[in-house]
């Protein structure tokens, strides 16, 4: 690369990381965040519970990075050991941080809890570190700095990081370093895998100065291309990634979803918001994952009614008014019952568009005919319906993430086709 | 610890871990694989695709590790440069590995489609490693020695990697390696702080013996206690264990939710199947979580009907035939409306027991009696109705998740009430 990076470590602490126990999130936010304003994620590091490894990841972190970032570790319980460490690694000595103890006090009076020894012992902090106040908890930040690297601890606790690296973190990092500007766009393709991509890419590839980076991100049929590129002079960067942008979206129309950074059930919230459209969704083998991924989204009672979740042959006649003579003629895994199931739904909830998802997720139910992983999916508005049959072959979890996401991206078309 | 690990580093490779684009879940999944069969993961690292970074991280941890797994960086475009690393790294060359090639070439005829080069040369394999075959895919496993310790090198898909764990790399580590045994037992608590746990429990871990350890891994109010212990003797380990979680058990008798490792999910699941039952939702706030819970367990459909999810006034009307007058009197949040939304699941899904859940997710929606977090949920059945109010103030999908935990809990109250 042409720029100097800024770079970062990121060590996250805890038995439970390393058992398996816990995935770890919290580094995945982190990384987007100083990402954003230029910080390079060089590596992330997770050590457990054990004194020694903590001691000698912090000296071999900060040979490596100008930043090092701690989580984890900093909780009332006898098993977190960070915070001693930290202090005995930077030459300090633990003494009650007065502005922290009146927030703990304040916290504790706000639940009406009593006060532990184990709380109050949460505002003896280091005296050489500077305390990043911790608004939504009791274990503060802390800043240190040693050999010209910065290090950072935090607590574990998702939210109480998450406000500490917006709050405190990167304001700070921004005033101590000057991070060259680091830009992503992004286009989300669907139905041609990796390689074939790739090879019809390899031109465009080649040409990319050193300084801008293709990456491919596969989720199975689901390909995001990411253009990367890092320099000083943010205006210029973002022009010419904008040229290369163009270039592949031209190279890639066929296939591509969106030019954007959307997942796919924000690009159909956006559709049905733009169209003042609503939707509903009657669902057997994704037990509700659908009608989950629309309303996680904040606003989502504006584009969504409902849903009628039918597992069982009674559910699908009763809710759907689906024909039992039909059911048991073809199964619940057909082209009739699917389509029926669309039509049902949209009458039940009176909705511009539907989506109806009947399928055998694995690993039992599967028959002769129909083998694990055979799933009919079906759209609707009221003058149009598209439905079509799937074959995944992957696990539990995995079909029903996939059914979802063809799903939604079925709809978009059916909207985009309106 | 009284006995000698066998210590793992786990090291991913992907520049898409280091954006945030991407949460590492294969680590977890080999950090508990590994940890049944006594190999104790020391250390995890993530490194982006940079052919220096990825060179030293070899070399770090083959210092630190006897084993060392690297997964990621194996696919078939060019952004992928480990294979050629790796075969540098360890000094063999790149050469057709034959069984490899005609498994790619089956998977191709298979799915009836084109065989590209970026295919073909998947094929390529160092002429120094062990090939682990890949049954899911077309990127091989290596198993590669060094310096007495042991490098395995695994494709980042998923499925592929998990197959090559469980089918290759454990049975060959075992062979290998005579780790000792690892044992967990686990607590899982409800409705009490860490900290008022932990205050409660300094006298049993004091005592605890150094070869087992105790953690306290929180989900808000939701606590797993977890024993860890480690030695050569399996049998005299499990009577040890066992009593410090007998112990550890008579400790918690109030709060404890079970004393397995299982899911609230998977609890709730099995109790259903025991008791030959039959549960359904009427879910507004969750949208279809507390449905998507229940059936990502295989076999669901032994207890699970089906679910009407009404987020708009109009389908908690017409669906589970809510009063209008009372929506409008008291608001959709509301015990009285939880009530006849939980009646009207129970009538109209013919189950055993149903859940029903209202409230405000955020971050919009809230007024100046009901602020973001606040939820009604009630779970009932034939004889018997519960109805809660919480208030949770965390973000939108902490909310989904917690209001989900809190009414498998509840289900789960009721079913052992009843």
């Amino acid at each position: 690369m042409s720029t100097t990076n800024i770079n970062c470590s990121i060590i996250t602490i805890g038995d439970e990381l390393l058992i398996g126990q816990t995935i770890d999130t919290n580094s995945a936010f982190i990384a987007q965040q100083l990402n954003k304003v230029g910080v390079w994620i060089k590596r992330r590091v997770a050590v457990g519970d054990v004194y020694e490894d903590i001691w000698n990841t912090l000296t071999d972190e900060g040979e490596k990075s100008q930043i090092v970032i701690i989580t984890g570790g900093l909780g009332p319980t006898s098993d977190d050991i960070t915070k001693p460490l930290l202090c005995k690694y930077f030459g300090g000595a633990l003494v009650v941080h007065e502005p922290t103890l009146q927030h703990i006090k304040s916290i504790f009076e706000l639940l009406k809890r009593p006060l532990l020894d184990a709380n109050l012992k949460q505002a003896e902090l280091p005296n050489n570190c500077t305390v990043l106040p911790n608004l939504l908890g009791t274990a503060a930040g802390m800043w240190f700095e040693k050999n010209k690297v910065v290090y950072i601890s935090l607590p574990g606790v998702p939210t109480e990081m998450q406000g500490l690296i917006t709050n405190e973190v990167i304001p700070r990092l921004l005033t101590q370093f000057a991070p060259p500007v680091i830009m992503h766009k992004n286009i989300l393709t669907a139905g041609m895998g990796e390689s074939f991509i790739a090879e019809r890419l390899v031109a465009f590839e080649q040409e990319l100065p050193q300084h801008i980076k293709l990456a491919y991100l596969p989720n199975y049929s689901f390909v995001r291309l990411r253009l990367t590129a890092t320099a000083y002079d943010s205006l210029f960067l973002e022009n010419e990634l904008s040229t290369y942008h163009k270039q592949l979206q031209a190279l890639v129309t066929d296939i591509m979803v969106t030019n954007t950074d959307e997942t796919i059930e924000q690009l159909v919230a956006n559709l049905l918001l733009q169209n003042n459209a609503t939707v509903a969704t009657a669902e057997s083998c994704t037990g509700g994952y659908i009608a989950h991924a629309l309303t996680s989204i904040a606003g989502s009672s504006a584009y969504y009614n409902g849903s009628i979740i039918a597992y069982a042959y009674s559910a699908k006649e009763d809710l759907l008014k689906v024909s039992s003579t039909e059911l048991h003629k073809h199964g619940a895994v057909s082209e009739a019952i699917v389509t029926q199931m669309v039509n049902g739904v949209l009458q039940q909830l009176k909705t511009t568009y539907a989506i109806a998802t009947t399928g055998i997720m694995g690993p039992g139910g599967a028959t002769p005919n129909k083998p694990v992983g055979t799933v009919w999916i079906a759209v609707a508005s009221k003058s149009k319906l598209v439905a079509k049959q799937f074959h995944f072959r992957w696990n539990r979890k995995k079909n029903i993430e996939l059914t979802t996401l063809n799903a939604l991206n079925m709809l978009r078309e059916l909207i985009l086709a309106s």
